[in-house]
C-alpha cells in the first residue's frame, strides 16, 4: 500500500507509517485493553511490547484464548528467509515469541525459507546457505527450548513441505499473487510459488499430527499479505485459518520512520563489538535533542523522536519506571543526548555479550532444532 | 502450435498431426539415416520403433553419440504423470527407453511427477497417490534393471528436487512460461513453477555425481515444449542442454489421429483381461477394410489408416518380414478385417499376459527402484 507518503509491503517498508490507517487498509484488529487483560489472566504479567503497544495488531488472537481456554492448544510460527546477518531489528518478534512460548507452554515452528531471498533478491544460493547457518545460530542464542522449538528449512524439508504447498497452489491464482505482492509477467515463476511454501507452517503440524491444531504467527504487519492469502486458502484445505499478532517496525538507527535494514549505519548486528555499537549509536542514532547543550537544557528533547529512547522503550528497558524516568529527564533536558546514548549503549552491549557467549555454543545444538522426519 | 487443423501441446494432441510441419515448427531434426547408422553402430541391431521411423525426430542426438564414443555415457530420462491406469499408449516410450538402457548400458532416471496432473486437472492428491503406487507397478513389470533404474518422485524426493527447481525457477518469467504453456492470469500458481520440477531430472545425476553428464530424454513429441525451456536453462545453471529422442503419437484405437488417452474405448490398458481386449478391438478399432468381405476382397483395405495394423506396425510384430506379409495381404483383400484384428489380439494378449504375471510381483519390488538419499 501507498498512502500519505509510506509505504508497507513483504519486501518495502518506507516513510512515516500511518499505524491507524494501515489497520484499517489491512483488515486487521487492535490490540485493546480486555484483550490485554485476557492475555494477562493467562501469562500473569504482560510482556513490555504488549504493554508499551510495540505489538499492536492482531487476527483472531480472541479466537486463540478461546480455544486454548477449552484446552486447545495453539503453535506458534515464525520465521527468517535467510539473506544477510541478523540486527536488532530481527529479534523484538522472536523474543517476543519465545516468551509467548513460555507462558503458554507451546511449541513453536520457526521457518527458515532458503529460497525467499534468493529468488527475489541478487544473491546467490551458496550466499543464502552460509546465511541460513549464520541465523540459526542466533536464534538458538536467543535461548529458546530445543523439545519445543522446530526448526524447518524450505529446501531441505522440502520433502514435509511441498506436497502441501501444492495444494496450496492448486487453490491460488497467478492474478491474485499478482495483487498481494506486485508481481509481474517479468518476475520469475519461483516468486509465483515462493507464498505456498510460505504458507505451509501454519498448518503442517495439524498434517504431521493428524488432528486440527490452532496457529498463531508474531510477525511484523508488514507480512500480512502472506497471511492474508493463507487464511484464505486454509479453510479450503480443511484447516484452521492462522490466526497473527503484529508489530510495528524497528525504526533503523537513522531515523524513526521506516524499518530498520541491513545497512551497515541503520542496523546493530549480534555479532558488533562494544567498540562497534558505541560507535554507531554515538554515530548514527537518530536524536531528538536539541543542536546545543544550552538549547537542550533549556528545551529539553523530544523522546517520540529520539531513536535510542525508542530502542530502550521497545525492549532495552523493560523497567517502566525506569523508562518513565528517562522520558522526563530527556523531555525536561534534565538528561543530554550523550547520556540518553549512553545508557543504550550499555543496554545493548549487556545484551550482546551474553547472546555472544551463547552463540558461541549454538552450533552444537543446531542438530536438536532441525525438525526429523521420515524421508 | 495450431495448424492445418492439428494441434499439439503438452496437455493436448489432435487433429491429423502433419509431422513435417511439426519437425519445422518445433525446430527438432529429423532421424535420417545416417544418424540410425551411427545408433546401429552400438546397438548392433534397430529397434523396429526406429528403424519404422515411429522414433522420428531429436535434439542434439549426434551430440549425445559423440560424447559416448570418447566415452563420457548418458543418462536416460523418462517418466510418467500419474493420472489414471496405464495403456500401450503410454509404455512405447518406455519400451524403447529399456532397448536403449540395455544396448548403450546407461542409467535411467524415471521421473513420477505426482503433483503434475494435480495441479492440471480434477484430480484430487489422494487420487493421483493411488495412480502412482499403480503406475510404479506397471513400470516395474516392464522389466528395468533395478540397478541401474532409479525412480524419483517429486513430491517424496522433493527435498533433493526443489532446491534444483528453484535454481531454474529464477531464469524463467512467468511470460515465457505463458507463452510455452498457455497459461494466463486465472492458472494457478502451481501450474506456473511446475515446469521446473519437470526439468530437474535432466541435471539431478549430474548434481549428485557431481560431474556434468549428458542427458538424453526419449519423450513423445508433445513433450517437446517443456525441454525447449529446459534446454534454454541448464547452460545458464552450468548444465548441459539434455538431448531428446522424440516419437509419434500412438493413435487411439477410434481412429488415426490425435493420440490414445485414457477413455475407455480408445485405449487398452495394462490389466485389461483377454475378452476385453478382444471386445475393444473388435467393437472400436479403426479399420481401413471395406464394408462388406465382398467389397474387401475385390478393393482391398488401406493398412496406412487401419488402427490394428498400426499397432503391429509400431510394437507388436516386430518381425519385418511377417509384418509386410501382414500389408501385403490386407492391401490386396487376402486378408479380412477380422483376420487382422485377430492376430493384434493374440499379439497384445500375449504381452499383457506376460505384463500381468510380472506386474503381480512388482510391489516386492518398488522399494529397490525408488532413488534413496539422505535427507
Amino acid at each position: 500500500m501507498k498512502e500519505s507518503g509510506f509505504k508497507v509491503t513483504p519486501w518495502e517498508v518506507s516513510g512515516n507509517i500511518d499505524y491507524n490507517k494501515l489497520i484499517k487498509e489491512f483488515g486487521v484488529s487492535r490490540i485493546d485493553g480486555n484483550l490485554l487483560e485476557r492475555i494477562r489472566k493467562h501469562t500473569k504479567e504482560l510482556h513490555p511490547m504488549l504493554s508499551r503497544g510495540l505489538f499492536f495488531a492482531h487476527r483472531d488472537l480472541d479466537w486463540i484464548l478461546n480455544e486454548y481456554e477449552k484446552g486447545n492448544k495453539f503453535f506458534l510460527y515464525t520465521g527468517r528467509a535467510p539473506s544477510g546477518p541478523i540486527h536488532i531489528g530481527h529479534i523484538f518478534v522472536w523474543i517476543f515469541t519465545k516468551w509467548l512460548q513460555e507462558r503458554f507452554d507451546v511449541e513453536l515452528w520457526f521457518q527458515f525459507p532458503d529460497e525467499e531471498k534468493f529468488l527475489f533478491k541478487n544473491l546467490s544460493y551458496e550466499e543464502v546457505q552460509k546465511y541460513l547457518g549464520d541465523n540459526m545460530l542466533d536464534v538458538i542464542a536467543l535461548g529458546f527450548d530445543p523439545n519445543k522449538t522446530h526448526f524447518i528449512i524450505d529446501t531441505r524439508h522440502a520433502s514435509l513441505m511441498y506436497p502441501e504447498a501444492v495444494k496450496v497452489a492448486k487453490k491460488l491464482t497467478a492474478s491474485s499473487v499478482k495483487a498481494s505482492f506486485g508481481l509481474n509477467d517479468s518476475s520469475n515463476v519461483g516468486q509465483y510459488f515462493y507464498t505456498c511454501m510460505q504458507a505451509v507452517p501454519a498448518f503442517l503440524p495439524s498434517v504431521i499430527k493428524k488432528k486440527n491444531i490452532p496457529c498463531l504467527i508474531p510477525h511484523a504487519i508488514d507480512q500480512d499479505p502472506h497471511f492474508r492469502l493463507t487464511r484464505d486458502i486454509l479453510p479450503k484445505l480443511g484447516h484452521y485459518k492462522p490466526a497473527s499478532i503484529q508489530c510495528s517496525f524497528i525504526p533503523p538507527l537513522t531515523g524513526i520512520s521506516g524499518k530498520m535494514d541491513s545497512s551497515k549505519e541503520n542496523a546493530i548486528f549480534l555479532t558488533d563489538s562494544p567498540s562497534e555499537v558505541k560507535n554507531k549509536i554515538n554515530k548514527y542514532a537518530f536524536s531528538g535533542g536539541q543542536s546545543t547543550i544550552e538549547e537542550h537544557r533549556k528545551k529539553g528533547g523530544n523522546p517520540d523522536i529520539d531513536v535510542s529512547y525508542q530502542y530502550l522503550r521497545m525492549f532495552f528497558e523493560p523497567d517502566d519506571k525506569k523508562l518513565q524516568k528517562i522520558y522526563d529527564d530527556y523531555k525536561s533536558g534534565k538528561m543530554l543526548t550523550s547520556e540518553l546514548k549512553n545508557i543504550l549503549i550499555e543496554k545493548i552491549n549487556a545484551f550482546l555479550k551474553e547472546h555472544q557467549k551463547k552463540r558461541e555454543k549454538a552450533a552444537k545444538a543446531i542438530d536438536k532444532f532441525i525438525f526429523k522426519y521420515k524421508a
